[in-house]
């Protein structure tokens, strides 16, 4: 089952995806067994962020070959880790699928995308065993973590470096059956290829995070954690970007350049 | 005016603080005018954080003297900052007034409550001026931003150390009606004083950090921002804590230690 949340009248409304409609639902899957109260064409539907988490977790360093990759361009920080261990993203960030990236006017060097595998949670959950966590995924869907790399370096935290408008692209929806571990990652800039890796190539999987995370915080239904990218690319306004993971869909958003705000 | 979320019932309720009750509203004071629907004596309330941020912002090293006694004890990152930069904390890690604080088992070393006033916002903000900062602002709260200091120097990020699940006491209400920065904060622990600071002696105050971070973040009705501390001391299971900022409240929580969970 694919599960969206789309703009109606401009209301956010849950709905569930089907091959040429979306049917709208009373209310959220993650909170009970919604009614079907209506249907829009699945062509023209307007994409709102799948979900708004409570806490919105995010995953660093958590491929290996993107650990060798950054080590190699100098960031002391790059080793493996040794632990499961989370940081935040922030939900003004969060935009939808066909929604623009909007690049600050003063962004200089490598302004970048990552590609990047979401679990939605689906139970409050405490002290789990691997077992629960993995029952405790409600489903999946794609995230791209935009980075200003300069603001990174320079910033003691990823408030602006990730965390402005627009730089967490999430969706198009979440997919309740895949084996989302046994799937592809493809990142592309105006259709062509940029990147591809192995999703499950992890060095935790979500599992073993919330397993960890759990063992201190207690995760909630419509958390979300994101989990780390292998590669990225630079991105620039008049791009389209996308996010494809096999099973789940394909995440698209334009860039654009911001516009004046004196 | 105080405002305050208490729980009726097992519910969540909005409700205005009087001399002897709490009259309960209709709805959040945040999204419109609320009806009066009720009312509940003031003995016997039971507080909940009076908000869950849609984004929850926190300020680190925002007051000159506890940037020097950090730096004295060898923290190379406790330089006065140049510029206002936010980092994030976790609604998990959120509990209301007299709720207890639970000291994990396995925290070794220094357990710390950090007094913080609470800015909570009331519009959505983008590109804001001083004033229009100051005029966001719906009312102040009171912050303990409790800190298990071994992890916070052996992690990456503060996941644990900052937001294990009852770490961040928050309450007892919003006070609407106060000159925030012009207030005391003090400190206690079992009735002994263990602190006490001049609420607005901060490198940069709300609204500052407010101008700098809607150029490029939105804010939201809701979102709180906690804004550091100047002293802190440690806490320990058994004792009660006691934040207090004159002209909003006191925020008192007893400290619990963790069952186990084998």
């Amino acid at each position: 089952m694919r599960y969206a949340r789309i703009s109606v009248n401009g209301r956010p409304v849950w709905g569930r995806v089907g091959e040429r409609d979306v049917e709208l639902l009373s209310g959220s899957p993650l909170e009970g067994d919604p009614d079907v109260i209506g249907a829009v064409p699945l062509d023209g539907a307007v994409w709102l962020p799948p979900v708004v988490p409570p806490v919105f977790y995010a995953v660093g360093m958590n491929y290996p070959r993107h650990i060798e990759h950054a080590a190699a361009l100098g960031n002391a920080a790059a080793v493996l880790p040794d632990r499961p261990e989370v940081g935040y993203r922030a939900n003004n960030a969060l935009t939808g699928h066909r929604s623009p990236i909007v690049k600050p006017a003063e962004v200089e060097g490598r302004f970048e995308a990552e590609p990047e595998l979401v679990a939605v949670i689906g139970r409050t959950l405490r002290h789990a065993t691997y077992d629960e966590a993995r029952k405790s995924v409600f489903g999946w869907t794609i995230g791209n973590d935009v980075s200003a790399r300069a603001w990174q370096h320079q910033d003691r935290t990823f408030w602006r470096s990730k965390n402005s408008d627009t730089f967490k692209p999430m969706g198009p929806w979440i997919e309740t059956d895949v084996d989302a571990l046994a799937q592809t990652t493809t990142l592309r800039v105006n259709g062509a290829e940029r990147a591809a890796f192995r999703t499950g190539d992890m060095v935790f999987d979500p599992f073993d995070y919330l397993v960890e995370m759990t063992r201190h915080v207690t995760v909630h239904p419509g958390d979300v954690l994101w989990m780390g990218a292998e590669s990225t690319c630079q991105i620039e306004p008049g791009d389209t970007v996308e996010v494809e993971i096999s099973g789940i869909g394909v995440l698209s958003n334009p860039v654009h350049l911001e516009g004046n705000h004196s």
